[in-house]
């Protein structure tokens, strides 16, 4: 397993950008000479990549070297493309079954769906640009390595991806505490993509208008939720048991 | 939510437990003088109480002041005994639906796995006095407060354990990779307690030799296993749909 890396400096961010490097996210420092920043700033969102504004002390902690204000994560992973990927599961017959994470932001978590869903034949992970877990050392160790096996595409926009995913046939199912209908009775042997929502408010507003379908996990006892993990794996195993079960 | 709480020395150990505070775990420095030991030990055998020796250096780590050579971790919960609980079950007219944890060791994943278990309705989670996962601060948060609502019943023995519940009419179901039936097409909707095995090494030989049924997850992918607390989701509310649909 490649651990993820870490860049120091704008010279070398500029560089790994050139080469095509996948980057998981910049870390600059707040209140950086402004037109240094706006120069890295242009470039991140051109690449469309993830940055964040961080105090001094934090960008510290990376190193005890000289970060120029700057530091880049190098991704462990090579992230796959969605609009370039759905055609070949139509092309090998396959009925898509995707995943659609909307800010799952706790490494573990993050891990651990990753391990449910390529033990459940998910073909590919849908993740936002912002606000999801860094794919790093962690959450590949959580996954048992499955984030590794399984394609994850970042997108710029999930109402964007929502859009493209539904005008390509798939059926777009949001799961949460107020969802329509209990789980089991929701149709998942048909290309779909499930979508859960992040540990702390859920599904955001403008992703849930996309969804054509609402689920829930029916529950019993006094705790509100279950674990986001545990409920992303309780829909992915209903829906590979139906697939098994129809074919 | 009461923090947990440790104690020093001997003679507040031998107070507490005089006391009838339930004990989470002792730790015994080595080498101490053998009858001072002798003396401890004799105690927490009696009263079934978990204890480890550990280098003097651990100790430190959980005080400046005198140990004496012995720390007490208190619990945040009262464990339930399952001896009384079950003919409660069975007088309010419930299906027992009951939980056996085989050496859970890691907090998160037990504090998730009571989570879910609430949300389920299980009516009692199992575990053993040794090897068990610590019940903490920590555990209590991972599992949103449901380690408190949800009967917790600590055994010295879970073969024991298995003995009088199968003589209590209640069916052990053991789920592990190689187990025979598909979880689904078990009948979940009769009195049963499910055993799950811990993250190293699964179900012990003893544990397993109790177990009536066993059963799987079927999977897709290329990973070997899911996560504990994951597997455990997915067999839990299969049996509370199975129960929801047929009652």
């Amino acid at each position: 397993m490649k651990k993820e890396q870490y860049i120091f400096g704008i010279h070398p961010l500029l560089e790994a950008i050139d080469a095509g490097k996948t980057i998981d996210k910049v870390w600059i420092q707040r209140g950086m000479n402004p037109e240094t920043t706006q120069r890295v700033v242009s470039q991140l969102k051109r690449g469309e990549i993830p940055f964040q504004y961080v105090p001094k002390a934090k960008l510290d902690q990376f190193t005890r070297g000289n970060h120029q204000g700057v530091v880049t994560s190098i991704s462990p992973i090579e992230f796959s493309n969605i609009e370039w990927l759905l055609p070949t599961l139509y092309e090998k017959g396959e009925t898509p079954f995707l995943l659609i994470l909307d800010r799952i932001s706790d490494v573990r978590n993050f891990g651990a769906i990753c391990r449910s869903a390529e033990c459940a034949g998910v073909h590919a992970i849908i993740i936002p640009a912002k606000g999801a877990a860094q794919i790093n050392a962690d959450s590949i160790k959580t996954s048992a390595g499955a984030a590794l096996r399984i394609p994850i595409c970042r997108v710029p926009s999930i109402v964007q991806t929502i859009n493209f995913l539904t005008e390509s046939g798939i059926e777009i199912i949001a799961c949460f505490e107020n969802g329509e209908e209990p789980y089991f009775e929701a149709d998942l042997d048909k290309p779909f993509a499930l979508m859960m929502g992040s540990e702390d408010d859920g599904i955001s507003k403008n992703n849930l208008q996309g969804a054509t379908t609402s689920i829930r996990i029916p529950m019993a006892g006094k705790t509100a939720s279950l674990n986001v993990s545990v409920a992303t794996g309780i829909i992915l195993f209903e829906a590979l048991k139906q697939r098994a079960l129809a074919s």
